[in-house]
């Protein structure tokens, strides 16, 4: 890390959702517990007169001020802003009960943005608020999610990035996240699952200090019950588990995946390589729904997201709750000292 | 019910497995904490000599006594048995570390002569210590569990029964259980999911005293995000949760697989219908790892097991908690009373 103060870029995520609220609040709620001298500054990334109808809203003890550059975030009584305008939103009114076009385009180009200066080393660590998947489809953007998107801004192949959610109690990473379940199986590979345990083994091992245990999440009931039900467990899986031990990794599999998480949560595992989205998002979710968020490994940059949606919903009515969001930041301090 | 003593057969499965020592030590457990004129009698179902060397082990204060007619079953120092010899077991050194073809056929005869006795209204419910799925396919029964042996022995189509794990916390029934993963994705159909819904309404109606709030799960992440991840949730589960509606059920979905359990928790439902085994018992099991216990519905008998398989690692030791056990009694218990 460079000796300035480090920075965090927040996005704004996809201006329809809850994404604005509780990146003012979090910055507020910063406010009242962390002194100015902090160990970290912050900025949002997005259009500035969405980020300055937010703060009025639901931080009015806060100034917003455009800046240029990051460093010039340093005071935690300011929201600083990285202004990236957004012509298609209509920023006096951008409450909307689903995606749009306008607010998939703007919650990219916001992304883009932070990301770039993530790069450039201008900021340490993107943080990003919910983004909705059929508003980025309708911008032109098909299939993809953060973690896709920041794999390309990165210049990374696709293959070589995994989301893991993470918590005190349980961590999580994913071999596959937002495809339908029978491409996830059909996709499923021993090449796939060797990169996301060794990617979810290194950033483990850098968050608790030592070797961690890591478990191989089988696919079928029981991990196929020696092959009655299903050989993706034998055949796929099985050699994986084979191949991390082989490179050094303290990995053991394919485990069942019914009994897994609980073992995790018991303490037998440090992480969890989950096959597909869901087998790793219902224990989450279930453990941990306000304190776990979303790390993406296998980028050269830091980026924590929430671990929940845009809420169009309740989005722009003061309902929204920046816990998540606080817990990212969080997170994102630590990787940043690691 | 009838007016005699509620008798519950109690069979002890594999019998390398736990099941033997907990089904005694359950036994045991009970006699210290209900009164010998509690409300129901139990009696075990399997080979008496495995039996008695299980009491002889792990519940020496009780006297193991074979009888012929479950109503013989009255006094809770005893251990009644319905002997059903295995021939083939060694009977003085049952112990194993993987499924045989003995041990299977051994559990399959138990539960097929605790199913006549249950159908020929001879005992008020039948409750099951686990079965190891490679054992019975070694004994030529492939593919199969307690759920579709059950179906069988009882003649009903498998098609018509139904999984549901259940919890005073969550209570979760399957559409599909021991198939690979894929299979579970390429036979949903709409016509199941309604079966299953059916079925779980009815047996939690009777179970809360009210019309349930019935969750069907989606199968694809975020239920598929409006088509962006697969069909099947707006072609197969949509359709079945409207026609639960239509006969007038509570019910809604299809809802986010990753939220729906958390949800179901907190108490916006009373009953989720999940889409394969790993989507329910991922969640069942982290949320009542020992008060969790397996009901099977659309059976003409009451039937309930433990949530945990045969152990072979420690079966025969005196390691087996037997409280998984004792509640399934308690479940049968309740079942039978409704």
């Amino acid at each position: 890390m460079s000796r300035r103060t480090p920075i965090i870029a927040i996005t704004i995520g996809d201006p329809s959702g809850v994404g604005p609220e509780i990146a003012v609040k979090a910055l507020a709620e910063r406010r009242r517990k962390v002194p100015v001298d902090g160990q970290f500054a912050a900025m949002l990334v997005g259009d500035i007169r969405i980020i300055e109808r937010a703060r009025t809203l639901f931080a009015p003890g806060l100034a917003t001020r455009e800046i240029d550059e990051p460093g010039e975030a340093v005071a935690s009584d300011h929201v600083y802003v990285f202004d990236v305008p957004s012509e298609q939103v209509d920023v006096d009114d951008p409450v909307s009960s689903q995606g749009t076009a306008a607010a998939g385009t703007a919650a990219y180009d916001a992304l883009q943005a932070a990301t770039q200066l993530a790069l450039a080393g201008e900021v340490d660590a993107v943080v990003t608020a919910p983004l909705n998947k059929e508003a980025l489809s309708l911008a032109g953007h098909l299939g993809v999610g953060h973690t896709e998107l920041l794999a390309d801004f990165c210049g990374v192949a696709r293959a070589e990035v995994a989301m893991m959610l993470a918590s005190d109690r349980l961590k999580i990473a994913h071999v596959s996240t937002h495809v339908p379940l029978r491409t996830a199986i059909e996709t499923l590979s021993t090449e796939r699952i060797v990169t996301v345990g060794r990617l979810a083994g290194a950033a483990v091992a850098r968050s608790i200090g030592r070797q961690p245990v890591i478990a191989v999440a089988g696919v079928n009931p029981h991990a196929g019950e020696a092959g009655l039900f299903g050989r993706e467990d034998l055949d796929i899986i099985q050699p994986a588990v084979r191949a991390l031990v082989e490179e050094g990794w303290n990995a053991t599999g394919p485990v069942a995946p019914d009994t897994v998480f609980a073992r995790a949560v018991a303490g037998a595992f440090d992480v969890v390589i989950a096959m597909y989205h869901d087998q790793g998002h219902i224990p989450a979710k279930l453990i941990g729904f306000h304190d776990t968020v979303n790390v993406t490994l296998g980028l050269p940059i830091v980026r924590v997201s929430v671990d929940h949606g845009t809420a169009y919903d309740i989005a722009w009515q003061g309902q929204a709750d920046a816990a998540n969001m606080a817990v990212a930041v969080g997170v994102a301090v630590r990787m940043m000292e690691d």
